[in-house]
């Protein structure tokens, strides 16, 4: 998850808390730790925060953002190839959150407990003067050494996305009042895919020895793929023609192209991002059919540092990032 | 770590999270997990936040709050007997925090990594349009099925503190403008005893195999020998006369008796309150001689239910926790 502006942030964590790293912590570059657990088991450990008029409005469905603070740390595990496990849940609550707002915020939690598998671990529960502000650390499980990172993309492979991108982004517009002009049908799909993420929990454990390097798409797929090439030390090259749109931000696009650079930067689509070798696209075939999550080949890794993006004509796209905000 | 109203919190932990609990939380009554480690280990997990004008205040040194924050988190591993392994670190920062103020609270952390052993495992920075949150999520380890937990305590055991009591919430008065007649010393002391806790790592392995219940006293010792006697199923009894008291504390309640409800009633202290047979009696003894931290006889368990506290006449007193608040 994001705060503006996106590169204090990571300014902010290199000078300041990278050299507090633990060796566990791997350099604070993947987002996760991996530590020991069961024989030939790790843990992965994950914690991600979302806060009021931040990340959500206060005006959300409590069940909905229950379900988005579980989802977005699920979905790193699932970046991993990791099976979830459980969760730490820290609530900062500013007062008004009645009782029928918690009732449903813990029927959030419930329901994303069972169809995941997971279970609290424990928390902490205190009050706020200010946003309230809401964080998971989450658990998940992996054979030992094996868990995909960001930093094994080579020169030569082929760079995936799972379903389809730049959803949320238009979610967002959708949920601060704009795309007016769309069915309601194609806005209340938009909304849903920024306000309920699906972390690709069966998929993210099928890409293990396989994908080479894998994250989650929070803060865009441009930024996302940014850092890949940044900590595997190669560059990226992406066609824009084939990203995968669905059908209600193809509708979008075709209403104003200028909301292209939506599905290029956007975040919060929570979808997998990955590199594997050409040998690899028959299994991947076989995986996406199993699965029944699309994977789409969009460009190729190259020698060098920076990601490209290239147009229809194989023209250079401008993307805009550093100014993503989430409100 | 607490806030206001306390009542509050736990009728909200136990309506609405104790439900969504895995078996690993222990039915979320020892604020702790347990999750299978390495061969013969397991990982304690434990999450606190402190949130700003709640548990800290702007203007406190961000070193002490980055250690605070560490600290309250370590006190609790401390209380299983677990020893402290690495951590989370989620912040939600406000507008205004400068860098001078990051610099000051990652050297906080940097300070209490190196003085407890324990590294940076991954973290979440976002910014917040509110307060201040700061969250860890500490991991501990512990050889298995040797945790202290709260629920142990029987009939006719001996209830210990360890160190001094009231001191931190002497110190919240002095912070506030409060007890302006001690002397200087007396101030700084009792106000370092509220700011910098002294998680009890060195004593709480050691009380492995001698404890039966043990739990950090962050609440207050009446509410927090509650939980104890609430998990339980018993009762127990406490002398006031013998608290164990800093030199600051017994000058502090000499000049005003009523301040002795502060020693009984207020949080922070991150002191261990454990109990144990009568045939622990010399084994104690010796842990606190090599340990250098004092541990203190304060009354007895009994069959029943709740806590009464005895007067120097062994007249039941009256203490206020429920009020308790930190600003």
């Amino acid at each position: 998850m994001t705060a503006t502006p996106r590169l204090g942030e990571f300014q902010r964590i290199a000078r300041f808390f990278a050299p507090l790293a633990a060796p566990e912590a791997l350099g604070l570059l993947d987002d996760v730790a991996l530590i020991d657990g069961p024989p030939g088991e790790q843990y992965v450990l994950k914690t991600d925060a979302i806060v009021e008029n931040v990340h959500f409005l206060p005006d959300d469905p409590p069940r909905q953002i229950a379900q988005k603070l579980l989802r977005v740390n699920l979905s790193d595990l699932a970046a991993k190839g990791a099976r979830p496990y459980g969760y730490l849940l820290m609530t900062a609550l500013r007062a008004g959150h009645d009782e029928a707002w918690l009732a449903e915020f813990a029927a959030g939690l419930a329901a994303d407990q069972k169809e995941f598998g997971i279970g609290l671990m424990g928390g902490d529960s205190v009050s706020t003067p200010g946003a309230t502000t809401l964080s998971v650390a989450a658990l998940g499980r992996i054979k030992s050494g094996t868990a995909v990172l960001r930093r094994g993309a080579k020169p030569g492979e082929t760079i995936y996305v799972s379903g389809t991108l730049g959803d949320a982004a238009l979610g967002l517009m959708v949920a601060k009042g704009g795309l007016s002009n769309m069915s309601p049908g194609a806005r209340a799909f938009l909304l849903d895919r920024f306000r309920l993420p699906q972390p690709r929990l069966s998929l993210g454990p099928r890409l293990v020895g396989i994908a080479t390097a894998m994250m989650d798409i929070s803060d865009g797929l441009v930024a996302d793929l940014g850092h890949i090439c940044d900590v595997s030390s190669v560059a990226a090259k992406v066609e824009a023609a084939k990203l995968p749109l669905s059908a209600a931000a193809r509708a979008a696009l075709a209403g104003d192209a200028s909301l292209r650079q939506a599905v290029l930067g956007g975040g919060d689509d929570y979808e997998l991002l990955f590199t594997a070798p050409a040998a690899a696209q028959a299994a991947l075939a076989t995986i996406a059919g199993e699965t029944g999550v699309a994977i789409t080949a969009i460009g190729r890794i190259e020698a060098g540092q920076g990601v490209r993006v290239l147009d229809e004509a194989g023209r250079a796209m401008t993307v805009e990032t550093a100014g993503y905000a989430h409100f």
